[in-house]
C-alpha cells in the first residue's frame, strides 16, 4: 500500500472565455504542484466553459480551445493533469474530451462515452460518444478516466474496474438542484463500493445563465465512505491522500488533516445557489449594478435581499412605484426594507402615467368594465420605468416573479416580467416564504419586515385584490405544480395522489398549459428544482393537447 | 409489369390535437379508397402533430396516441394505410414509428432509424433509433417504409433496395426554408436512381410555432424523374399510378392525367410560407384578429399586407402612433396603406404619454443628453398601447422587426419587440423589399405605396434619424449576416470572402453577439432561411467568446 495524492480543482470557468479559463487551470496546476500532488483534475470542458451550446459549431472556437490546451503543457513537469476540453477529429466529429498532460506532453485523450440529452442537456447535438476506456498509470497506480454522465451509468465504471482501475476520476459539470448533493453522494458511494474502487469527482462551480454549478467535489474510498468534500458554491482545491495498493511513492510532507466540510442545510443551500447564480450572471455579463421594483411584497423583498447579499448594498437600486391601489402599509414596508438593506431607493408614483394611458385608450375602451387590461397597464408602466433606468445607467433589471406565478401565468408580459434576470423564477411561493424566514433568522438579524411575511399576498393592481381571488391557496397550488411540472404527473394522478378538488387541479393545469407563450418570452432565471421552465421543459406554444 | 396506385395524404395536423388529427387521417383513408388506391400514406407523427416536443414525456399523451391509432383500424378494409405515430415499448422507450394498417389489423410497425438532432431537431431527446428495415408486400409489390431523415442518409434506402424493395415510401415532416424544395427534388431523385426504386415522399403542411411545413409531396420513378408533386403550402391528396414489376392487379378506373404542378417562384414561395405560418398560428391558437402598429415603413407595411392576404382585411387592425419625430409623409403613407388594404386603423398620438414619462423620469435623467433611452421609451409606449388592445379585445399583436434588426439588436425589447408573433423575424431587410415589390406586382395591383419603398429606412425615434446612422448599408449588412448567422463563417472568412471593411464586419459580429439576451425574449417568428434564430441557433447569453 502507498499513497496517491490527488488534487481536485473546483473552478469557476466562464463560457467562451478560453484564455481566462486556461489561466484558471494553469493556476490550479501550479497550486497542486505546490501541494506535491501526483494528479490534478479540473471540471468537464474546463477550457470552453459549460455548456458552450452552439459555440461548438464554430470551427474557430474549437481551434482556440485546442491551442489553449497546448499552452498548458509546459506546466505539467512533475505532475499529471487531466483537463476537460473539446477534441475535433479529422472527419470533423467533436468529442467531449479529457486530455492527460504530463511531463510537458499530451499522453492520452479520453472521449466521454455517455452523452446526456435530456433535461437541460443537449450533448448529442454536438458530440460523438467515445467507445473506449482510458486507464492510466499514475505512479504505479492504475487510474481510470470518466466524464460526468459516464459515472451516472453503470458500464464505464465496470469496464474500468475490470481493467484494473483502483481509482476512477470524474471530470464533471453537474448542475445544481435542491437535493442533488445527496443524490451524488449516494451514487458515487455506490459506484465505488460495487466496483471496489476509489472515486474522485471534480465538479464545476459558478453560474451560467439559468444553471448554477454547486461544486461540492467528492472523494470516496473503495468502501463507499466519503473521505473528502470540497466547498459548496465556491472555488476550492481539494487535496486528498489515498491509500492504494502499489509500489511506494516518493516521500513528501504529510497533508494537514482534512477539515470536515459542513454541508449546507436545504433552504440555506437554495439561498446560496440563487446568490451565486445572480452574482455570476452580473459579473460575467459585466453589469455594475442591479435595479428592481419593491412592492412591499415578499417576492421583491427576497429578491432585493439576495441581491444585497450577493452584490453588496451599493450595487442594488430600488424603485417604489405606488399606484392608486397601493396601500400605505405596503409602501411603508417597501421603504423600510430598502432602509434596512441600506440600498438607494426612490419613490416614483405611476398615477399620472396611468391616467395618461387611460385617457389615450378611452376611445377604445369606452364603458367597458375594467379588467386585467388596466392591471397590465400598471405593471407595464413599472416595467418601462425600470427599463428606462436600465438603459440610462446600464443597470440590470431584476424581475421578481416566483415559480408559482410563472407557472400559472399570474404575471404581466412586458410588465413585471420585464428585465434581464428572473432571479426566483424557479422558486415556488411557499419556498419564497421559507427562504425569507431563513434569511431573517440568520445571525438573528431580521431584514424583511414581519408585516411583509404576514400580509395576504396581493398584486395591488385593483381595489382590494388578493392573489387568492384568482389562484388556489399557495400551499395547495404548489403541491399541484410540483406534481404537474416537476414530477410530470397526469391530471388523474394529481387528483388521486394530492387529494385536491378536481376543479382546482383542472384549473391549475389549464393555467399552466395556456401560459407557455408568456414563459417563452420570460427572462432567464436560476434553476433550483429538478425541473425548471426553459431548457428543462420544452413545450410547444401551439398545442391543443388537453388532459381536462 | 402492373400498376400500383398510391395516395399521398398531405395533411395539416395540429400538435396535441390527437382526436382532430385522427379525424383528418380517417378522412384521407376514405378518400384514398374512393380513388381505389392500394396504399395510402400520411406524414410523420401525423397522429400527434410535429414536433410534439416535451408532450412526448407525458405517458398519457402516448397512450392517447396509441388509442387513436386503434380507432383507425376499421377503416382499413381494402386498403393499406401507413400512419405516423409514437410507439412505446414495454421498457418505456419511445419510437418515431409508422404503423402498417390493413384489413382492419395492424400488420407491422416500422421504427425510424435515423434521428435528426441538429438545427431545429431534437429527436434524440425523445426517441430510440430503430434498427430494422420493414419491407411489405402491397399486392405483389415489395414496398419499403422509411421516415423522413432515413432517406436523407444513405443506408436505409440501400438496405431496402437490397432486400428487394421496388417502392420506398417516406413519411415526413420536413420544415420549409427557401431552397428546400429543390434540395428535396435532387435528393429523392438521386436516392431513386442510385437504388433503382420508386420513391414516394409524403410531407406535412401547415404552421407550428416557428416552423412552416410546405408540403410539395413527391413521387419519383426509378429513373429519378418526378412523376407527381403535390401542392405547396396547402393540403392535398396526390394519387399516382406506378408501373412496377409484379403480378397483375385488379382492374379499376384509370386515373385522370396528372395536372403538372407549377412550382412557386423563390420570392413568391417565401411569401406563401409567411402567410401560411401566420394563418396557422392564428387559427391553431384560436385568435379572432391581429393588430399591429403601422409606422409608414416597409416592415410594418409588408407585415400588414401578408396579414390581410392570410386572414382577410376584417381580421387585421392597425394603429398609427405618431410622435414628435414622425414625419407627415410616413404618417400619410401608413394611413394610405391601411386604406388600400381596407383594414380598420386608428391614429393614436404617443406625445402626451412620452411627455408624462419624461416628466416622471426628469429627476433621474436631469441634464443628461437624450440617447437610446428616450428612443426606447417611445417604442415601449407603442408596445403598451398595442398590448392594451390585445388584452382588451383578444387580438394577437404582430411585431414587425426583420432579421437584420433582430440580428443586430436594432430593436427595443418590450417595445417594437412586444407581441405574440414576429412574422418577418427571419426575413433580412433586403428580402423585405423584394417581398414588398413582388406583392405590388401581383395582379398589377400595388398595395404598398411607392414612397414607402423609396424612403431611406428610419425608426423615427429621434430627429432626422436614419437606420444607416447606426447600421452599415443593408445590402452589405445582409451579406455579412448571411455569412455569419446562416453560413456560420468566421470573422476572418467574412472579411476575406465578402470583401467588406474589417471594422464594419467586426462591428456587425459584435452587435450580433451582444444581442443574444434580447433575442431570448423575442416572440416566435416564421423560419424561412436555413438558419433562423431560436431553436436553430442556440447561443449562451453569458458568453465571453470574441472573434474580434
Amino acid at each position: 500500500m502507498s499513497k496517491l495524492r490527488i488534487a481536485l480543482a473546483q473552478l469557476n470557468t466562464t463560457v467562451g472565455d478560453i484564455e481566462g479559463n486556461q489561466g484558471r487551470i494553469a493556476e490550479a496546476i501550479l497550486r497542486a504542484k505546490a501541494w506535491f500532488a501526483d494528479l490534478v483534475i479540473v471540471p468537464e470542458l474546463a477550457l470552453t466553459g459549460y455548456p458552450p451550446e452552439d459555440l461548438l459549431l464554430k470551427p474557430q472556437f474549437i481551434d482556440a480551445n485546442e491551442r489553449a490546451l497546448k499552452r498548458l503543457l509546459p506546466l505539467t513537469q512533475g505532475i499529471v493533469a487531466i483537463v476537460g476540453y473539446v477534441q475535433q477529429q479529422r472527419d470533423g466529429s467533436l468529442y467531449n474530451a479529457a486530455a492527460v498532460l504530463a511531463g510537458g506532453r499530451r499522453l492520452a485523450t479520453y472521449h466521454k462515452r455517455c452523452l446526456p440529452n435530456y433535461g437541460v442537456f443537449d450533448e448529442k447535438r454536438y458530440f460523438t460518444p467515445g467507445s473506449e476506456v482510458l486507464l492510466l498509470q499514475v505512479g504505479k497506480i492504475p487510474v481510470g478516466v470518466t466524464i460526468c454522465e459516464d459515472l451516472w451509468e453503470l458500464q464505464p465504471a465496470r469496464d474500468l474496474a475490470k481493467a484494473g482501475a483502483q481509482l476512477i476520476v470524474n471530470l464533471s459539470a453537474s448542475p445544481y438542484h435542491a437535493g442533488k448533493l445527496a443524490l451524488r453522494q449516494k451514487l458515487f458511494s455506490k459506484r465505488a463500493k460495487e466496483n471496489g474502487v476509489c472515486v474522485a469527482f471534480c465538479n464545476l462551480i459558478g453560474g451560467q445563465d439559468e444553471l448554477v454549478f454547486d461544486g461540492a467535489s467528492l472523494v470516496v474510498d473503495a468502501s463507499g465512505s466519503i473521505v473528502g468534500q470540497a466547498r459548496q458554491f465556491a472555488e476550492d482545491l481539494l487535496v486528498v491522500d489515498l491509500e492504494l495498493a502499489s509500489k511506494s511513492l516518493p516521500q513528501r510532507p504529510a497533508l494537514p488533516a482534512l477539515a470536515k466540510q459542513g454541508i449546507l442545510k436545504p433552504v440555506e443551500e437554495i439561498y446560496e445557489a440563487l446568490s451565486l447564480g445572480l452574482k455570476d450572471y452580473v459579473r460575467k455579463n459585466g453589469f455594475s449594478s442591479v435595479v428592481l421594483g419593491l412592492s412591499g411584497g415578499v417576492d421583491s423583498a427576497l429578491t432585493a435581499t439576495i441581491a444585497v447579499d450577493a452584490l453588496g448594498s451599493s450595487r442594488v437600486k430600488a424603485l417604489v412605484m405606488p399606484s392608486r391601489f397601493s396601500s400605505r402599509e405596503t409602501q411603508q414596508d417597501a421603504r423600510k426594507l430598502a432602509e434596512t438593506l441600506g440600498i438607494e431607493s426612490w419613490d416614483v408614483s405611476i398615477e399620472s402615467l396611468f391616467v395618461s394611458y387611460l385617457k389615450t385608450l378611452r376611445r377604445f375602451f369606452r364603458s367597458m368594465p375594467a379588467n386585467t387590461t388596466e392591471q397590465n397597464i400598471q405593471a407595464r408602466i413599472r416595467g418601462n420605468l425600470l427599463m428606462a433606468l436600465s438603459n440610462k445607467f446600464g443597470w440590470l433589471v431584476l424581475t421578481t416573479g416566483n415559480k408559482s406565478e410563472t407557472a400559472t401565468g399570474y404575471t404581466t408580459l412586458y410588465g413585471d416580467m420585464a428585465g434581464g434576470l428572473a432571479l426566483i423564477k424557479d422558486v415556488p411561493k411557499t419556498l419564497v416564504y421559507q427562504l425569507a424566514r431563513y434569511r431573517n433568522r440568520r445571525r438573528n438579524k431580521p431584514v424583511i419586515p414581519q408585516s411583509i411575511l404576514q400580509r395576504a399576498p396581493t398584486a395591488e393592481l385593483a381595489l382590494g385584490q388578493k392573489d387568492q381571488d384568482t389562484l388556489p391557496p399557495y400551499e395547495m397550488l404548489d403541491r399541484i405544480l410540483q406534481a404537474y411540472v416537476e414530477e410530470n404527473r397526469s391530471l388523474k394522478q394529481i387528483i388521486q395522489g394530492q387529494r385536491v378538488p378536481v376543479e382546482v387541479a383542472q384549473g391549475v393545469v389549464k393555467m399552466v398549459d395556456r401560459s407557455e407563450y408568456k414563459r417563452r418570452q420570460a427572462p432567464p432565471g436560476i434553476k433550483i428544482t429538478p425541473r425548471a421552465f426553459g431548457r428543462d421543459r420544452r413545450m410547444p406554444i401551439t398545442n391543443q393537447y388537453q388532459e381536462c
